[in-house]
């Protein structure tokens, strides 16, 4: 265990995210209380667990040994007190609802130590606006991951305006440890980073298939076999750095009018989402798909996320 | 070879887009021949072919014997007729003008028997106009590859106004046949479909650093530790399918009104692309990669992208 690492952690809330946070927890070996005040709702994310770590077992990415003593480090509480009681970093992981988080809050800052890191997992939600008035405001910060957190590394990490640069840093420097990547975000705005990224990916790419342009399909060719191929390695600016021998200088300054004309060609208008255009894409996807049910697609894309993922740790970053 | 491989091409234009085509003609096993009119570009598209197979082949990616009949498959020509003499396939890869262009498609179209495809390159011109007037018209179309072409599935096809559905299906089977990726695009768009899918990325991307929301960095890490991981196997469509247990129309369903309001705060200006923005970028890739050349961290990518192909040729959709 490095200096950034936390002994003891608690998991406020057991649903799809938070039992992945658990997940993510006992695998770097933090003592985890797993809080929920519906006592069913923990058992299923201790099911899920077992499941997980057993399937895991089975597909090589973790020893027989390490799944055991992973699922040892987990204790199940229904009395939050007793839950947070000595521990030095909270995950909350509640339903997305202001007045829910910002009560959950409030009990979290009064049973917590002054020096415990109270994180929330809040997805769209102001955390200026739920931590509003907590006394511990100042420790108070956003890890949001992105589902499943036990597969996908990327966490969004946001101060509120009191948050102490410290708790910054300890959090950031935690979720390292975790081998998660979190990624600083300086201020509030509606969908954070991650979001907005993919709702400008969706709103193009609906657009495309509802002007007749292309099929879903199509689409889903563009980004998987051609531009997600270098994404994946080098985001955005890493993949527009080596689109010219000179780099994002020459790149940005060759095709930057190129650019501009196709941007201003992009239709800025959110499609309507309405039962009809939700049909139309639902039957593309059927075509695409067959009838294989979603929970067997996911299954493969997280394995395969798991293989990637080792592929691009054994070859870093020259 | 299956009914769609073509037993002899052409490749017109030998520049970094043609050779690649070369590369890819030659691995299906294509009697390929290469045309310039400038001998010393074919000289280096040459020496690149021997380098990159030389390459391959110490990498893993092709035995010695593969590499060795591939270079056999290429002769070379600066006389455009005789290149072009009993080609089923042409593929035309010159500068990106639309006089040179039109006037390279009227040549193609002189030395070929009627039943050749003529395939271009094009990027980003409307090939309706560049092919205007040429009496093969119906025999055009646009096979438009993605950087680099030898490592990149995908391929955007898209007809003239005039081109036969049957050369429409001919291409689409032989680009498979080399294992491309091709899509359909039903007619020009300004940037065609993937260029679009990337420019609404760069500048949502642009946008949230130059707000002071986040650096490059930052950006970099939601693509390729959390987005990118995602639409490298599943595409955009195949994503949100598995965002909700009831698949996409649960999604856009449950999400619509969520996304609808993201999309209105994303910000629809252009970027400038002044050389101070230039800069600014410029010096936050020198700090993310250092100053490692850029040709280097290009071979790392596709040396990676290979590695991601396999595992995903490997273990394929369920």
């Amino acid at each position: 265990m490095t200096d950034a690492m936390m002994k003891t952690v608690a998991c406020v809330g057991t649903g799809v995210i938070g039992r992945g946070w658990i997940y993510n927890f006992v695998r770097a070996g933090c003592h985890t209380r797993a809080y929920d005040k519906d006592s069913s709702q923990i058992d299923q994310a201790i099911t899920w667990l077992k499941g997980t770590l057993k399937q895991d077992i089975a597909d090589g990415f973790l020893t027989e040994e390490k799944g055991e003593a992973m699922a040892r480090l987990v204790t199940l509480h229904t009395n939050l007190r007793e839950a947070l009681d000595g521990v030095e970093y909270v995950q909350e992981s509640g339903p997305e609802v202001m007045d829910i988080k910002n009560a959950m809050f409030a009990e979290m800052d009064r049973w917590t130590d002054p020096k415990t890191i109270l994180a929330s997992s809040a997805s769209s939600l102001n955390i200026n606006e739920f931590t509003a008035g907590i006394p511990g405001m100042d420790r108070c910060i956003l890890a949001h991951p992105f589902n499943p957190p036990h597969i996908i590394p990327a966490v969004e990490v946001m101060p509120t305006k009191k948050t102490d640069p410290n708790v910054v840093d300890r959090t950031i420097a935690f979720l390292k440890s975790l081998g998660h990547k979190p990624m600083l975000i300086n201020f509030f705005v509606s969908g954070y980073l991650i979001n907005r990224i993919q709702a400008a990916v969706v709103r193009e790419a609906i657009h495309l298939v509802e002007s007749g342009l292309c099929n879903a399909e199509a689409v889903d060719t563009a980004i998987k076999d051609g531009l997600g191929l270098r994404w994946v390695i080098l985001g955005n600016f890493g993949t527009n750095h080596t689109n010219a021998v000179g780099g994002i200088r020459e790149y940005y300054g060759k095709f930057g009018k190129v650019y501009q004309s196709m941007m201003k060609a992009l239709d800025s208008t959110p499609p309507s989402f309405d039962d009809e255009m939700v049909e139309r894409f639902g039957k593309q996807l059927d075509e695409i798909y067959g009838r294989v049910p979603v929970d067997q697609i996911s299954k493969w894309r997280d394995r395969l996320i798991r293989k990637i993922r080792r592929l691009k740790d054994e070859d870093p970053n020259p």
